[in-house]
């Protein structure tokens, strides 16, 4: 059961739901354009639907809807932010344009973040690089759900790694992955409907890889990239664990299992060596390395000559990273974007308890 | 058949081997000590079993023994380095200096890299970082084995990414991982064994997988970390991607399809974008974002829960990336580097080839 919703009607409720737990116009808007970013590309687990959650954060005094945003830390091309425990979508605007300016100004900028939170999908804060020809990379780190090869406990998060590359005609790459075999949303999807997972995606509580989906609610894990070590997890394992490290030990953010958990139900990790959920942010200017015609000239031919690519007998085309999820923010732009019966009654639920109007 | 040989008289010949096509002692020294350090590690496959090619590369004029190295480009914390065809043994270190001082300046340093060649394992260059309390980040693409998701063409090499992190009394973290499922050399045993390969490995020339390990040299392919679709394929493309832009692409180098190949006996592409293969490097600063004991303090704890993480019951103990080649390291500087056969015939040819005296 799904209904259509346009976008700026659920950008006008999400946007007041912010303001309705006291975030600044400004950031309010900010907030809702980062969430709905998800809708409109076709991550569903990413989007709306997770505005309760934001909303029970704040209750449960675990999101600051006031945050004040500092750099703690500088030189010329780095940075650390603080981001006062405010709400991810409205602290990583903060931090990607920190390091875009710094990469205006010496050629690259990175910028770490701790006391943070959630900040919707990588690709929405990498693309922002693309308007000022630089390449974005963005990182953050999350609660553990991973269990690294040979463990049987959840030590990392689903960790995603995003970079987005600028082009010249042809549509720029964005890739934005999770750094386990598959998203805890596709996982959710299985559970729902009791189906199998494919192997390689969960292990149960002894380490053992299992097909049931429901493995993970019974002390068992998400798998890294690769899904056992005849498969490369040690790999997968190892991205994870990068993208943590940069997140969280660089910023001075929670990290490994001490990250605290999206719903504002799981209780807080007991011992937390630092603060808040971390992310991390890059911006490279094209022409600090070449003239950005020839590189774009160069960057047109990769991104032909793949999606080109012969495919193999049983699928249509090559894609590029990035070539789905554009596709489907075309799409839902135009013709809207299908909401569950489940996500409309939660809309419900917060169009009362903040006194505004319910979109459609 | 194995034959255990000590690593200064390896060393000692190796460098000999360099000086002989031509280098300069600095360069032959370098060069050397880059090589040997995949046998230090236990990545035989990059180590000294590959003399002979590289030797065969400058015999074939496509490898220069007297490379003028350059930086061609340069922000404050950026550059492109033109390695005028050099070995990549040599051009690495020069652009990874380059990298470094940039860091000691402006708080992190990227270097691109274009008209190189092979640079053995990306690890030895980025550990550099770690006497510098930096992060060292290395990535380097390679001539065309592995297929896109969905495609049966070969367009990506296995592209490996490296990071090294400092820490303060816990061993460091080292990943150094191709980006897909296998590394090549896996498959070259199991190929001498006649043995099967795990499924997610290879792809036959139609785009099915396969066990069987000749289907590379049928038309097959390598595949991406993840092995097809439903296993996160897609992911070990967009990585395999990334690191083939970064080094091909922002450098002016060669990519995708068009990289030349290590073999000299096999045929440089066509129509050919750039010069040589490409490489890129990074280093940041840990007291560019934290003040580096602080870093360091909860480095060490990181690596120490990971480390001391419960595995599962059909294992001994959970890994940190780095743990076994820093484990083989010791093993091998104490007692030797074992070669077989054939590589010692191999370094037979080159003594009578340069007359040099054999090590041993």
């Amino acid at each position: 059961m799904e209904k259509k919703f346009g976008y700026a009607e659920l950008w006008r409720f999400t946007k007041d739901v912010f303001t309705g737990i006291g975030c600044t116009a400004e950031h309010a808007a900010l907030a809702a354009t980062g969430l709905l970013r998800a809708d409109l590309r076709g991550i569903d687990s990413h989007g709306i639907a997770r505005l309760t959650g934001y909303v029970r954060l704040w209750e449960a005094g675990r999101a600051n809807a006031k945050p004040e945003l500092k750099l703690v830390h500088e030189t010329p091309s780095t940075g650390v932010v603080d981001g006062d425990s405010g709400l991810g979508l409205v602290v990583a605007p903060f931090a990607m344009d920190l390091a875009i300016g710094r990469a205006r100004n010496v050629g690259s900028g990175w910028i770490a973040v701790r006391n943070s939170n959630h900040f919707g999908i990588a690709a929405h804060h990498a693309l922002k690089a693309l308007e000022e020809d630089m390449i974005g990379i963005v990182m953050t780190n999350a609660s553990a759900l991973v269990a690294p090869t040979f463990s049987i406990e959840r030590l990392l998060g689903t960790n995603p790694i995003c970079v987005a590359i600028p082009s010249g005609k042809e549509y720029p790459f964005v890739a934005d992955l999770a750094t386990t075999t598959a998203a805890n949303g596709k996982l959710e999807i299985l559970q729902r409907k009791n189906q199998e997972a494919p192997s390689g995606w969960v292990q149960d509580k002894e380490g053992h890889i299992s097909t049931n989906p429901h493995e993970l609610k019974a002390g068992g894990a998400l798998l890294p990239l690769g899904g056992d070590r005849e498969h490369g997890s040690h790999k997968g394992y190892a991205l994870g664990a990068i993208v943590d490290i940069f997140s969280g030990v660089l910023s001075g953010a929670n990290y490994g299992p001490w990250v605290p958990p999206f719903p504002a139900y799981v209780p807080i990790p007991k011992n937390m060596p630092g603060k808040g959920i971390g992310h991390f942010f890059g911006a490279m200017r094209i022409d600090a390395f070449r003239e950005s015609d020839a590189f774009k000239k160069d960057m047109d031919q990769w991104l032909k000559r793949f999606r080109q690519a012969r495919p193999g007998k049983d699928f249509d085309r090559v894609l590029v990273p990035g070539d789905p999820e554009r596709a489907m923010e075309k799409e839902r732009e135009k013709n809207g974007i299908p909401l569950m019966h489940s996500v409309v009654l939660d809309l419900e639920f917060l169009a009362e308890r903040f006194h505004i109007q319910l979109p459609g």
